[in-house]
């Protein structure tokens, strides 16, 4: 784990870099924010710990209303668990004895459910649900339209559920059906079509689980890109966004972007200006991934982010613009999940002043 | 810090995944291949822990004849230093005080040089060379055609040269002159005709430094993908390869790659089969950097990794392959210096078996 690279009561121009800067009035707006807009529909909020990695957010946000965390790994659901989060669901599949043993024990200080896709799966949970004495919430996954993970919605769903509600291991926590290849489509129609036909799907499939005589207490999905839909929709009980809190330079691109404030930031320092026209910046693909295209400049007209290396972020200066060596600049991070799972540090920044430092405390947390 | 995924002597099919796998036969092929390589010429390994992140090959190099260690932050520098390694080269310009503090104290249990292409720097520099006591070591970067980093060959460079030989505190080292834009140019003509420019700008300015009557010790640069150019140059002292430990997709790309094996893998386990023509891999963004292009599988045809999201990677099944859910998979990384920064343990395996546990001591020290 690296040193933090601030200490509260610094100037923001004093913090080390690079380093993961979060402006918290924008951050706050931002979780007041969602709890705000999902009020009315009477859908739960529970978040995604996938993007923001820290006890700390997942307890700022069960403040304002958010029933329990999402994970994708068993390592993240062990630091929220060691972190007093008491229910958490990995919207995931996680094959393998040993991981489903470290999920089956955290069990008994949290509530831990998990997701399937499959009977072999299910078997595996069940055994080591049995193994540790504890029953196991289990979810089915279900394919809307990712074609990633998931079982076909309807029969195939239904016939897996029965399978899980016939384990005296397991509990049936619900169907998780999350659409994640809709989040960043661009275009609002193109983005809501694709919503409705997961509605349906998920729709569908709960129906037909009642007509077996199932409930189905949770219906799971939705990112920040279209959770208004699946709020409304009157089947999800749960909105699994995480990049809400944050947002990023891709989400910022969907035309309609979701009504949040960018608050997550890469500080970096210019190092180099010793080629005309450009600027280096010391934050390249280690500090940034850029999966999702380049960041952004923050509040800086004329400087543009066009390339990285491993180490350095090359800065063409247009208009004039002439940064000098030394300065350092926000960028807007383009991804911010993988993102965030770079840094050890977030850097809590009120006004110019760094407040706060919060461990990245699942960073890495892959297992 | 996570936790390793796996023991000495468990089975390969048994490391927790996703994991950092080294094939140590092939990894230590490549080792003497490059000290082999090498040999003939005269010129000198430098090799760059910017890829490697760790004190414990950095030693393997120098028992083959490494003259020290290349960085490009001082946080790695200090993981070196800390680790025995006695002499350090940063490869970069280095910009603030606090780090250049850091820089400074580490000189006294290890020689670390720097780079600069500024004057704003080498003041720097030399302010905090006289706070501590010591001289340092500074070489001047030029830029040889990357339009980075870098003050231009010939007379600038030597203006620069002289600055820093009139500072009491300061010890002229060099120059640096990589090409890293030319690295991955496939076609061997072009890319040869890069490092031909690259050679007779740090060979003008070698001679015209002569002609001022000044020595130059280290003239350093090169990478896998030209080396062996650089090495036969007679103007190139220093080699400073880093990728030739592990290799890559990327590298094994250029046509005339490199004479290396691949001995760096990211083991990842089949998490879902259930849509049809598809398996998923637990090893997504986070697992592994797509900056260049996604993962190839290790010897498994039919198999092709067509898309990653954060968590999850997807293949694509052809030809009848059927990989079962719970499989383990070898992936070539598409770049290894980023994905080798994503993880806590390398995991050392020989003929199926691990053989040791290394932590990538330097993970994530950006600063």
């Amino acid at each position: 784990m690296q040193p933090p690279p601030a200490e509260p009561g610094m100037h923001e121009q004093e913090v080390d870099t690079p380093a993961l800067l979060l402006d918290l009035d924008a951050f706050e707006a931002n979780l007041d924010a969602m709890a705000a807009a999902l009020a009315p529909t009477g859908t739960k909020l529970r978040a995604h710990t996938k993007t923001h990695k820290s006890p700390v957010i997942a307890r700022l946000q069960m403040e304002r209303g958010a029933v329990g965390q999402c994970v994708q790994k068993v390592a993240e659901a062990e630091v929220l668990a060691w972190g007093g989060i008491p229910d958490i669901l990995v919207t995931n599949e996680v094959v393998g004895p040993r991981k489903l043993a470290r999920l089956a024990a955290l069990n008994s200080i949290s509530r831990v459910g998990i997701c399937v896709d499959d009977r072999g799966q299910v078997d595996a949970i069940a055994a080591a649900a049995e193994a540790c004495g504890r029953r196991i919430t289990v979810l089915v996954e279900i394919d809307v339209g990712g074609a990633r993970c998931g079982v076909r919605p309807g029969p195939d769903a239904v016939a897996l559920v029965q399978y899980i509600a016939a384990s005296p291991h397991l509990i049936f926590g619900g169907i998780q059906a999350y659409q994640g290849s809709a989040q960043h489509i661009r275009a609002p129609e193109a983005r809501a079509a694709a919503i409705d036909k997961a509605i349906g799907d998920a729709r569908r499939t709960v129906e037909q689980l009642r007509q077996q005589g199932l409930a189905c207490p949770i219906v799971g999905g939705a990112g920040t890109g279209t959770f208004a839909q699946e709020a409304a929709s009157g089947v999800y009980t749960e909105i699994q966004a995480g990049s809400y809190a944050f947002m990023d330079a891709d989400y910022a691109r969907n035309q309609g972007a979701p009504p949040f404030r960018q608050s997550l930031f890469v500080l970096a320092t210019v190092m180099s200006t010793a080629v005309p026209g450009v600027a280096v910046v010391d934050a390249g693909h280690k500090a940034m991934p850029t999966d999702s295209g380049y960041p952004l400049l923050h509040g800086r007209p004329g400087l543009e982010y066009v390339g990285a290396s491993d180490e350095h972020g090359k800065i063409l200066l247009h208009d004039g613009a002439r940064p000098d060596c030394g300065e350092k600049l926000r960028l807007v991070p383009a991804h911010c999940d993988p993102t965030v799972d770079r840094y050890d540090w977030y850097v809590g920044v009120r006004k110019g002043r760094v407040e706060c430092l919060w461990p990245v405390a699942a960073r890495g947390a892959m297992a």
